[in-house]
C-alpha cells in the first residue's frame, strides 16, 4: 500500500533527523563535562558528520548494507548505493523503489535507499563521535580525519554487515543486536580502546608514568542542551531501528523512555546514598544515557516493565563500571566511553537473552528470536545467549584491532598522533613547579619522569 | 483504516516529543532570565523529566487517564496502563490496541496507550516544570524531589482526570479546557503558590520582612534557545491536543503562531510606549509566552484572526498582572509563574466562553461547545461560562490546597524546605554591611529583622 | 485520497517548523561568529519570527501567493488568504480545503492554506534573518522593526509572487527556483546591499573612511549549535520545498545533506592548503553553509552524484568570493551575507541550466525543465539559462532598489537609521587614542578623518 510506505519513510526520515543531531551533540557533552578547553570538539563532530555522508555516500553504505559477500562485506558497486544511484536516469528503479533489503523478501518496510541511507549514515557518524571522546586535546585533528574515513569505509560498516545486514553472517546464525548495544556502544568502546592504547605508547614514550587526566569543568547550560538532543536523538535511534511505523515502535518509545527515566533516577539514588547529598548535573546526565545505552539492544524485545527493571539496574553498573576504570592510570576517559558505552552496550546485548519475549520482537522485525530465561526461553534462549557472546567476542577483537592498526600507521606516517610534543626538560620543570597552565588542569602530573631514566 | 489510526499515532509522537523538550527548557528560561546562579535549575528540570516518566508510567497515567471512579480520580489498576501493561503477553489487547478513551466511544482518533501516555506524561512534566520556577535557589532539592513525586501522583493527575478523562465530572458538565489554560497553567500557579506560602512561613520564621528576590541577571543565549524550544514545544501541545491528525490541527497551529508572535508585538509595544525605547529580549520572550499562554484554551474553538485579538490583549495584560503581583513582597517570582501562567491561563479559560465557535472546536473533538457570546452563543454560551468559573475554582482550591499541605508536611518531616538556614546574627551582619555576596544578588536584603523583635 | 492529502500536511508542517527556527538560529549564527557584543541580534530575530507572523497572516501571504494581478502580486483580499480567513464560518470552504494553487490544476499536493501558510512565512521570516546579519549593532531597533514590515508586505512577497506563485509572470516564462536561490539568498544579498548603501551614506557623512568593521570572536558554544539548526532547517527547507512527500523528498535529502558535507569538506580542505594548519569552527560552518545555499535552487533538479560536484566547488567559490568583498572597505559584511548567500544562491541558480534533470524535477512538481547542457539538454537548457538570467537580473533589480529606498526612507524621517551619533571631535579622539572600547574592536578606526577635511 503505497500511503503505508510513504509514512514508513516520513518516520525513518524524521528519525534519522534526529540520530543525525546526536553527533553534534556528543560535542557539546564534551564541552559541557570538560569546559572550554574542549572546544574543539565542536569543529571535531561537526567535520565527523560531514565526513559521515560523503564516506557514505560514496561507497560506505554499500560496504554495509548492499548484498554481501560470503557474509563478510557489502558490495562496494551495488549500483543503488553507490554513488547513491549515480547520476542514473533510471529513476523508477534507483530512487522510486525499495532498498533490497527493505523489500518482501526481508524487512519488508518499503524504505527508498535514501532513507535508509540517511539513517545508516546517522548511526555511523554518531558511532564515531562516541569513539572520538576519548581524543579530546591530545590527538591531532589531522590524524583523526584521516581516522575517521578509514572508520567510515571499514571499522563501522563490516560489523554493520555482519549483523544488520540480513545476509552477514552472524545475522545468519541469529545473532540479534536491536539498535546497536554492540555495533554502537560495544564498537565504539573498542574502537576507543585501540585508541588509547596508541595514546598510551606516545605517552609513555615521552616518559609519561600516567596519562594526564582532563579534569571535569562542567558548564551545565551545554551539558544539558547534550543530554536533551541526545534523548530526543535516542526516540529516533531506537523506535527508528523497527524501519517501519507500527505499535511496536510506540513500545520502544515506552521502553526507551523508561529505561533512560529509571536510569536517571537509579543513578542520583546510588549518588545520593554514597555522598549524602544531592548529586550534581553530571551524574544526572550520566545515568540518563546509562539507562539508555544498556535498553539500546534490547529496546524493541522486552516490555515496558523489563525496560524499568533494565534502568533501575543501570545506577549501579555504572557506578561499578566508573569505579573500575578509574584506576587505570594509562587511560584518559573523563567522558566515560569505557565505563558507559563499552560496559553498558555488552551489558544489554547479554540481557537479550534473559528478557527478550517473542512477541515484542516480532513487531521489531525479528519474529525467529527466542523468549529469554525468565520468560520460558529454556533451551533456546542459553543458545542464543551463546551467539550473542561469540558476536560480542569477534566484534570487539575485530574493531579494536583495526582501530589500533589505523591509528599506528597513521602515527607512522606523520609522526605520531598526540598533539603534546613536550621536551624532557619542560617534564622536568612541571614535575618541580607544578604551576604551568597545562599541569593545572592535570593534577597528575607529579607521575612524569623524563625518559631513559 | 489503519493508515489514519498509524498518521494519527505519529503525528502524537512528534507532538509528545516537542512537548516533552519543554520541561528542560523552562530550565534555560529560568538561567536565561536569572543567570548562572540558578544553574541548578537544570538538575531539576532534567531529574522532573525523568521522574515524570517513571512515576507516570508506574501508575500516574492510570490515576488521570483510566476510566475514573465516580468521576474523581482513574482506576489506578487499569490492566493497559498499570505499568504500562507490565510485562503482558497479550500484545494484540494490551499494546496493539487503542486507549478506552480514544475508541470510537469517545474520541475517536486511535491513539495506542504508550502514545497517549507520552504525551500526557509530557503536559505533567512541563506543568511541574513551570510550578518549579518558584523553588529557585531557595528549596532543597530533596525536598522538591519528594513534591515531584506527589506532584505526578495526585495534583497533576487529579484535576486531569476531572477535565480531559471523559468520565471526570467537570467532563461530563461540559467543562473544556482545549490544551490546558487550567489543567497546566492556572494549576501551576496555583501549586507554585501553595509553595510559595510554605517558603514565605519558613522565611517570615526567620525574621524576613520580604521574600529576598532574585534579581534579573539575563543570559540572552539561553533566553532565546529556550524561547525557542518552547514556541516548538507549543507547537505540540496545542496542535497536539487534537489528539489525531485533520484539518482543525493545521488551524490550531495558526492559532497558536498568530498569537504567539502578536503577544510578543503587543508586549513589545506597550513597553516601547511606557519606556520610550526599544525593549529588551526578556520583553520579547513574556510577551510570547503570554501569547502563548492565553491561546492554550482556546486555541482549537477559535479562528486565526479571533487569535489575533486574544494575543492583541496579552501585552496590556501582562504589562498590568506583572504590576500587581510585584507589589507582593512575601512573593519572590522573578520568572513570572504568576502573572504569566496563572493570569493568562484563567483569561484564556474565560474568553471561551466569548470567543469559541462550535465548528473549530468540532474539529477538536468537542462538538457540543456552543457558539462563543460573541458569536451569537447567547444563553449557552453564558451558562458555558459559568460551568468554567466552577471548574477554575475547584482546580485552583484543590491544587493549592493539597500543594501547601504537601510542602508543609514535607517541612515538618525534613526541618523546612528551604536551604537558607541564616542565623539572626548573620543577617543582622547583612542588614549592616551589605556586602555579602548574597546580598549582593539580594538588594532588598535589608528588609531584613531579626526574628522576635 | 484523505491519507496522502493529510500525510502531505503533516510533512510540510514539520518542514515548517524546521524552517521557522532557522530565524533565530541565524541571530545564534551572529552571536557565535561575532561574540556577545551582538547579543541584540538575539532580540532583532524573535522579533523577526514574530513579525513575519503577523504581517504575513494579515495580507502578506496574499500579496504574495494569492492568485496574481496580471503576474505581478498577489490579490491581497483572496478570501482564504486574508486574516487567514478571518473569522469565516465556512469551514469546509476556507480552511478544510486545498489552497487554490495546491489543488488539481496546479501542484496537486493538497495543502491546507494553513500549511502553505506557515511553510512560505518561515521562509519569509528567514530571508529578512539573512538580510539583517548587515545591521548588527550599527542600525537602530526601531528602524529594523518598520524595515521588517515593509519587507514581508512587499519586498519579499513579489518575487515568490513573480517565481513561485504559478501565475506569476517569471513562473509563466518558465523560470524555476527550486527552494530559494534567487527569492531567498540571492534576494537577501540584494536587500542587504541596499541597507549597506545607506549604512555607508550615513557613515560617509560622519566623516568615515571605512566602514567600521565588526572583528569575528566566535563563541564556538552557539556557533555550532546555529549550524546544526541552520541543517535541521534545511531538511525542511530544501525537502519541504517539494511540497508533498514522495519518493523525490527523499533524493532531495540527500542532494542537500551531500551539498552541505561536501562544501564543508571542500573549504576545510582549501583553508588547509592556504593556511598549512587545521581551520577553525567558522570554517567549518562557513562550508557547510556555502554547500546548502548553493544546492538549494537545484537540490530538487538533480540527482545525489551531481550534488557532490557542486558541494566540492563551492570551497573554491566561497574562497574567491570572500577574497573580493573583503577589499570592498565601505562594506562591513562580517557574517558573509555577500560572498555566501548572493553568490551562492546566485551561483546554484545559474548551475540549473547544466545539471538539472528532468526525471528529478519531475517529482518535484516541475515536469517542464528540461535537461541541462551536462544531460544533453542542448538548445533548451541554453534557453532556460536566459530565462533565469532574466530572473535573476529583474529580482536583484527591484529588490536592491526598494530596500535601499525603504531605508532612505526610514533615514529620512528619524534622523537617520545608525545608532553610533559619533562626533567630530570624538572621531579625532578614535584617530589619535585608538584606545577606546569600541575602537578595540574596531582596528580600522584609523581609517577615520573628520568631516570636512
Amino acid at each position: 500500500m503505497p500511503e503505508l510506505v510513504l509514512l514508513n519513510n516520513l518516520w525513518i526520515l524524521v528519525a534519522a533527523l534526529l540520530v543525525f543531531s546526536m553527533t553534534v551533540a556528543v560535542g557539546l557533552l564534551e564541552v559541557g563535562e570538560l569546559g572550554t578547553s574542549v572546544y574543539r570538539s565542536l569543529l571535531k563532530t561537526l567535520l565527523m558528520s560531514g565526513l559521515a555522508v560523503v564516506v557514505m555516500a560514496i561507497v560506505g553504505f554499500n560496504l554495509g548494507f548492499a548484498p554481501t559477500w560470503d557474509g563478510l562485506i557489502g558490495n562496494p558497486v551495488y549500483a543503488q548505493g553507490f554513488f547513491l544511484g549515480g547520476f542514473s536516469s533510471n529513476y523508477a528503479g534507483t530512487f522510486g523503489t525499495e532498498w533490497w533489503s527493505m523489500g518482501p523478501s526481508y524487512f519488508n518496510t518499503g524504505l527508498y535507499p535514501g532513507t535508509y541511507f540517511l539513517f545508516e549514515t546517522a548511526f555511523a557518524s554518531v558511532t564515531l563521535a562516541l569513539v572520538g571522546v576519548v581524543v579530546l586535546r591530545k590527538v591531532k585533528l589531522t590524524s583523526f580525519a584521516v581516522y575517521s574515513v578509514a572508520y567510515f569505509l571499514f571499522i563501522w560498516t563490516i560489523p554493520a554487515a555482519w549483523i544488520w545486514n540480513p545476509t552477514g553472517w552472524l545475522a545468519k546464525l541469529g545473532m540479534v543486536d536491536f539498535a546497536g548495544g554492540l555495533v554502537v556502544h560495544g564498537a565504539a568502546g573498542a574502537a576507543g580502546l585501540g585508541i588509547l592504547v596508541q595514546i598510551w605508547r606516545e605517552e609513555r614514550a615521552r616518559g609519561l608514568r600516567a596519562s594526564p587526566p582532563i579534569p571535569p569543568r562542567p558548564k551545565p547550560g551545554w551539558l544539558v542542551l547534550s543530554i536533551l538532543l541526545l534523548w530526543l536523538g535516542w526516540f529516533g535511534f531506537n523506535p527508528g531501528s523497527v524501519l517501519q511505523f507500527n505499535s511496536e515502535v510506540v513500545v520502544v518509545v515506552l521502553t526507551t523512555f523508561i529505561a533512560a527515566a529509571t536510569g536517571m533516577v537509579s543513578f542520583l539514588s546510588v549518588q545520593f546514598f554514597r555522598h549524602r547529598k544531592f548529586a550534581d548535573l553530571t551524574s544526572g546526565v550520566n545515568g540518563t544515557l546509562m539507562g539508555l545505552i544498556v535498553i539500546t539492544p534490547l529496546a524493541g524485545f522486552v516490555s515496558p516493565a523489563s525496560a524499568l527493571i533494565l534502568g533501575a539496574v543501570c545506577g549501579p553498573l555504572f557506578a561499578f563500571a566508573e569505579g573500575r576504570f578509574v584506576r587505570l592510570k594509562w587511560i584518559s576517559d573523563p567522558v566515560g566511553l569505557l565505563p558507559g558505552h563499552l560496559v553498558g552496550g555488552l551489558f544489554g546485548v547479554l540481557m537479550i537473552p534473559f528478557f527478550a519475549q517473542t512477541i515484542f520482537a516480532t513487531g521489531s522485525g525479528y519474529p525467529g528470536l527466542p523468549n529469554g530465561l525468565f520468560f520460558g526461553g529454556g533451551a533456546a534462549a542459553v543458545h542464543q545467549l551463546g551467539i550473542e557472546a561469540l558476536g560480542i567476542v569477534a566484534v570487539l577483537a575485530f574493531v579494536f584491532t583495526v582501530s589500533f592498526l589505523v591509528m599506528a600507521v597513521i602515527a607512522k606516517l606523520s609522526d605520531g598522533i598526540t598533539t603534546t610534543q613536550i621536551s624532557a626538560a619542560r617534564l622536568e620543570r612541571y614535575a618541580n613547579e607544578g604551576n604551568d597552565s597545562y599541569a593545572m588542569t592535570a593534577p597528575s602530573i607529579s607521575n612524569v619522569s623524563p625518559p631513559g631514566r
